[in-house]
Formats: structure tokens, C-alpha cells, sequence
């Protein structure tokens, strides 16, 4: 894996959890500008009340500080002052500011971080840092995710110059598509600036992350970081701003993708598109509506082309439509024409298609070129276990 | 039970379903002013467009036909042929003309109704008609229902006068908060004008139906008709409307409780309650999002106080409050203060609350006069097993 130049990893098992990975670090080995998207929960952690106060200087970041197992939400000062304590023993350690360092976390709501624990792992923490462990990192984000999720991405600019961006995310639950829903962190050796990377990390977002369900709902850690340490030795020039806007768009997408795969209890993954909306804002509000149905979703796990709860979900979207113009598409065979069922040999090939881990629903509203995607998971008793059984 | 006077009621195994009663009349023996009020979704069943036509005019109503089994919805032109041929039939089996029946259906969307074989039970109906079966109609509408919804009220007015109300009424999925999201009849033999009919409806079903949900979703075909055919010879005056609307109200909540209680694979009712909100459309809206939150419903079936997965709900409902100044009860059982959990001890008291088939969420955000009820269900395994099979 090609990782970016003058970053440095290291994760380990602090005691926040009862097992495994809970805390990593990731170390830029010269000041990084950085950009960051954050929930739009009007319940935030402390982790990221502090970021944004971060952020808004324009003070270069050395650091991520990420923990799993608690979110640090629901904690008041004290979560604060907590979070405060914690990077400043690290900043000691790293001989850095602590206004260089952000932190992130993510787990349960409403518990107190382990204070102690914590600044006693974080002397381990700083001796392991390498080039090599940035997959450690990603395990340590986990919570209920079954796997890590990175994505790399190797940029060619004008010139033969190259520049790289590595993406480390967690996902699983609390999704739904409202800014940033999740943790992710992308790294870039590129050099680039703080103005120019905070608009295209909100773009990127808006067209990754921000087009994902497997809830509905937000959490109030959602955090996405995005560091430019110049490690490389290439500064972007203008001509090559929109090239880097695509890569970071598409490692976001990548990481989105994995996020959904790896949603709570799913089986599989759903590419709901609406095509021939008015506008693509009514494409997206009808598309979410049906990407979030428990009834379209179940009937997803069940691989029922319940079209009928299809129509239902966009009926109740605040979209106007016309239903009798509506075409419905699964993995391309046409179940609905016109707004009426094609028959029962079109649901068979479809139910056919349904058995695939990855499908796509297209919507066909013919009424202009406005249009959406959202990726989006079934809904399975795995996901009510999971969530039931949380904190037992 | 006491059943108001002039009502005949008939049900019958027509075949639409694999088993079991699926077609249900009920005659009034004059004719009855009427008021319904149906879904606010855009993709409209048959029954509702044609019941819509129907009450637009002035004419009065003699009969409600009401099947499962079938919703007769996305199915076009030929559905409402279908809807408009078997009304035709019953109006000459009743002798009455057909724009004085009121049709309903309830069940898969976008199947045609098998005609034929309504048709032809509907001799059986019509011959059936008793005033002591109102029971076998509430059993005939039932889908995924696990019991008859019925409830009864008598009213005495001023001067030893009495009429009577009746509701009938079926739940269990597609069930959210947005106009009369299900099917419920409610009769009485009180004699009142259309117009307080309509505007009394109107007014208890947002104050019961509109309060609840199940899964979020809501239906092509919700559907809720009030007939008041004066059987009583009691005419409602003036100084009797304030009574009559409080009676209808109850009614409807009554039954509105029942299709929660009675919600798919539910295995408890929680009353959602936000107080102190700046006012009772906010507190609504807060309730709403709660009530809705898969994870908030996850860890009610789980027994879970969970009380930061409600304060990250609210923190999405898109209404500005002050989460450090949010107190939150189970059955009296203070867990939150202030916005800070009030400990392990609290958790593990409101946690023996929450193992009651009945609970209530308190939420008081000490902003305002504001407040809501919204009545809802946790979510179990059983309504993924329920909704991913339905149809197979």
C-alpha cells in the first residue's frame, strides 16, 4: 500500500475497551495544513467542539489523536476538560503544541473516558510510531465495524510530479447522510492550502459521505479530518487543483462504499439512484426517503422487489411527482413501467438479481435531469441484535 | 359492547387471502352523513381516490366495503374500474346507489383485486348483515394485525339523552405519524351536520392517530371514515359539540393505542412525551424524531436506557435547544440531568422500568410551555422477519 510521505502511525489497546485496539495516533513528521467537516447533531462531542475551536485558528496540525469505545458525548466540561488533559500529556510526549493536535472519538454516548488509562498508554503510543502502521490505526478507530477500512490513491500531476492520499474511516452505525457521519481522516504528502483544502473536503463530502444510509440516524462525533503535510515536495498549482479534487472525491467514495458494506447487520449493498427528477435536490430527498425505509430495506434483506413500498416511500418524500410516469429498475430489469407493475416474471428476474451481495434500484421519474445516488444496506435481524445488545 | 343503533355489519372469506375473513360491510340502515379523512401521501390508493370523489359531494352514505388482503394501489385505471365494478355490485345486492358505498383496502400494493371472487361473496355479505357483528368487519381488515381493533363509547347529554360511537380499526405496519396513517371507521347514531362531522375528525385524528408510529412509513391507503346516522334520534345541539368532539377524540386514541400496542413485531408501547419545548409544533418535532430513531427503538426492545442515543436523535430533529439544560425520565426515573447522565444506579433503576410492556419517555428541555405525546414501539427481530417475508 502506498502510503503518503512523512506520516507516522501507531495504535494501541488501551483499556477503553474490554479488548482490542481502542487508541491511535497519527504523526506528520512537519506541519500539515488541515481541513476538517464535523456533525451537524446539535449534540456534539467534546472531541469536536474542541476541533472546530482548532481549526478556526489557522494554527498547522502535527497530530491525530483517535480513540474507540467512547464518543465523549454527553459529558459536559468535565468531557472536555477530559479530552483537554489527554493531548496535552501527548503533546508533552510528541515536544508539539497540543493546539497541534486533534482529537476524535467514537463508541458510547454519555461515559467518561478512562483519563488515566489513557495517558498511560499514550507513552507506548509515541515509542511505536512508523510509516507502516497506518491498518492499525484504522482497527483501533472500530467499534462495531467487522473490518478496517482504508483507501490509497496515487496522483500523477503535470510533469511526471506525484503526490499521494491515504484515507483511514469507521463506520457501522448512527449513518445517515447529514455532513460527515462517521470518523474518517484522509492524508495527503501533497502541499496544499488551508482555504483550498477546507472547499474541497466539504465538496468531496457532500458527494461521499453525505450520500450514505444505514439508519438514518447522525451521530455527534461525525468528523472528517484532511491533512496536506507537503511531504512530497509538490506544491498544487492551479491546473492541478481539480485533478486533486477528483482523487479526494474518489477515495471518500471509496471509503463511503466500505462504510455501507460494513453497516450494522447488512448483507448487502444498494445503489438507489433517481433519475429525471426536477432538480438533483428532489432527486436526492427522494432517493434518501427510500434508501431509509425499514419497509424498503427489509424488503431488501427479504430480496422481495417490493415495488409497491418503493412508490409508498417516494409518496411520502415532500416531493411532488407524477406516480403514473414512474419506471423502476433493479440491477436493470424493469419491474415497473408507468407506475404499474410489469408483472410477475419481471419480479422473478428481479428477485434473481436481488440475491447478489450488490444491487442497483433505479428510479426513473421522467420530468427533467435532475438526479442522485445514495448507497444504502438492508436491513437485517442483525442489525436489531447488534443494537439491542449495544451496551449489555 | 354497546353498539350504536342502525348499524349492520357482515364479513366473509372471499378468497383474497390464503385464509380467513379479507371482506367486511358495514350498512347503515338510513342514510348517514360521513367525513373521512385519508393519507397525505402523494401515491394514493384506488379506494381513496374514489372515496375522496365521493365525499366531495353533498350525498350521503349508506355502506362501507372494506377488504385486506389486497391495497388495490398502483394499480391505475383498471384499479379503480375494479373498485367502482364491485361497488356497483353491491349497491344492487343493497339496493342503493353505488356513490353511497364508501370502498377501503388494505394490504399489498400493486395487485388488482380478484374481482370475480368478490363479487361473488358478496351475496354471501350482503345476506349476512347482523348489528352484533361488528367484531367479524374488524377481524376482516386485519393484515399483519394480531387482534380485532375495537372500541365503544357512550355519551350522555344534557337531559338524560344518549348516543353512541363505535371504532374499528387495523394497524401494524406502515405506520407513521402523517394524517390517518391506517384504516379506522367510526360510528354513531347521533345525527350531526357534515361539517362538524369533517372538522371533529379532523381534530381527533391529529390529536391520536397523527401521534403515533410504528416504522416511520406511511401508506398509500390510510383511511378514516366517521358516519353518524341519528339512529338515536338524538341531534346534537350546539352545547353538545364540545362533549361529542372530546368522545371522538377518545375514541380514535383508544384505537390509535391499539395499533401501536399492536405494531409489527412489537413487544412494548412507550409514550414519547416532550415538555418544556418553546412550543407544541417543536416539541413535536423532537418527539417525532425520537419516536422514530431505529437506535432509540433498538435499545427500548433491548431494555436500554440509553439516554445518549436519545440526545443524539434530538440533536437531528433540526430544533435548536440548549442540550445542557435536557432532563430526560424513564417512568419517573430521572437518568439525565441537565444534559449529563445521572449514573450507573439511575440506568439500573430505570432499566427494571423498562422491562414493562409499558413505559414512558419523559423529556424536558426547560425552554418554554411546549408540549407533545407521540405513542410508539420498540423494534424488534420480529418486524425484519415480518417485513422481509410478507410477501413470499
Amino acid at each position: 500500500m502506498e502510503i503518503p510521505k512523512g506520516f507516522w502511525f501507531a495504535a494501541t489497546a488501551s483499556g477503553i475497551k474490554k479488548e482490542g485496539l481502542d487508541l491511535g495516533l497519527i504523526l506528520s513528521e512537519r506541519p500539515a495544513e488541515a481541513a476538517g467537516v464535523f456533525t451537524t447533531n446539535i449534540v456534539k462531542a467534546a472531541p469536536v467542539l474542541l476541533a472546530q475551536k482548532r481549526l478556526a485558528t489557522a494554527c498547522p496540525i502535527r497530530a491525530i489523536l483517535v480513540n474507540s469505545g467512547c464518543a465523549n458525548a454527553c459529558t459536559g466540561k468535565e468531557g472536555l476538560a477530559d479530552a483537554e488533559e489527554i493531548l496535552a500529556r501527548l503533546a508533552s510526549l510528541l515536544e508539539i503544541a497540543p493546539e497541534e493536535i486533534l482529537p476524535a472519538s467514537t463508541g458510547v454516548i454519555g461515559q467518561r473516558l478512562p483519563v488515566t488509562k489513557i495517558k498511560e498508554a499514550l507513552k507506548t503510543l509515541s515509542k511505536a510510531l512508523d510509516p507502516q502502521r497506518a491498518e492499525e490505526v484504522a482497527r483501533a478507530m472500530m467499534t462495531t465495524d467487522t473490518f478496517p477500512k482504508m483507501e490509497t490513491k496515487r496522483l500523477c500531476l503535470a510533469g511526471g510530479r506525484e503526490i499521494s492520499l491515504l484515507g483511514l474511516a469507521k463506520g457501522a452505525g448512527m449513518i445517515a447522510p447529514r455532513m460527515a457521519t462517521m470518523l474518517a481522516f484522509i492524508l495527503t504528502d501533497a502541499a496544499l492550502p488551508r482555504e483550498f483544502l477546507q472547499e474541497s473536503l466539504r465538496e468531496a463530502v457532500e458527494n461521499s459521505f453525505n450520500r450514505i444510509t444505514v439508519d438514518g440516524d447522525t451521530s455527534t462525533n461525525d468528523t472528517v479530518y484532511l491533512l496536506a503535510n507537503g511531504a512530497s515536495g509538490q506544491t498544487l498549482k492551479p491546473e492541478d487543483q481539480a485533478l486533486f479534487k477528483e482523487a479526494l472525491t474518489e477515495v471518500c467514495q471509496r471509503l463511503a462504499y466500505l462504510i455501507v458494506k460494513d453497516g450494522e447487520g447488512a448483507t448487502k449493498v444498494v445503489r438507489v439512484r433517481l433519475v429525471g427528477a426536477r432538480d438533483d435536490e428532489e432527486a436526492f430527498r427522494l432517493g434518501k426517503t427510500v434508501a431509509e425505509s425499514l419497509l424498503v430495506k427489509t424488503a431488501f434483506f427479504g430480496e422481495d422487489p417490493n415495488w409497491g413500498r418503493i412508490l409508498a416511500a417516494m409518496g411520502r418524500s415532500g416531493v411532488d411527482f407524477a406516480p403514473e410516469r414512474v419506471d423502476i429498475f433493479i440491477n436493470g430489469v424493469q419491474i415497473v413501467e408507468n407506475g404499474l407493475g410489469k408483472g410477475l416474471a419481471a419480479e422473478r428476474k428481479a428477485h434473481e438479481e436481488m440475491k447478489n451481495k450488490e444491487f442497483s434500484l433505479t428510479i426513473h421519474l421522467k420530468e427533467g435531469n435532475g438526479s442522485a445516488e445514495i448507497l444504502t444496506c438492508d436491513l437485517s435481524y442483525e442489525y436489531v441484535k447488534i443494537n439491542a445488545e449495544y451496551r449489555t
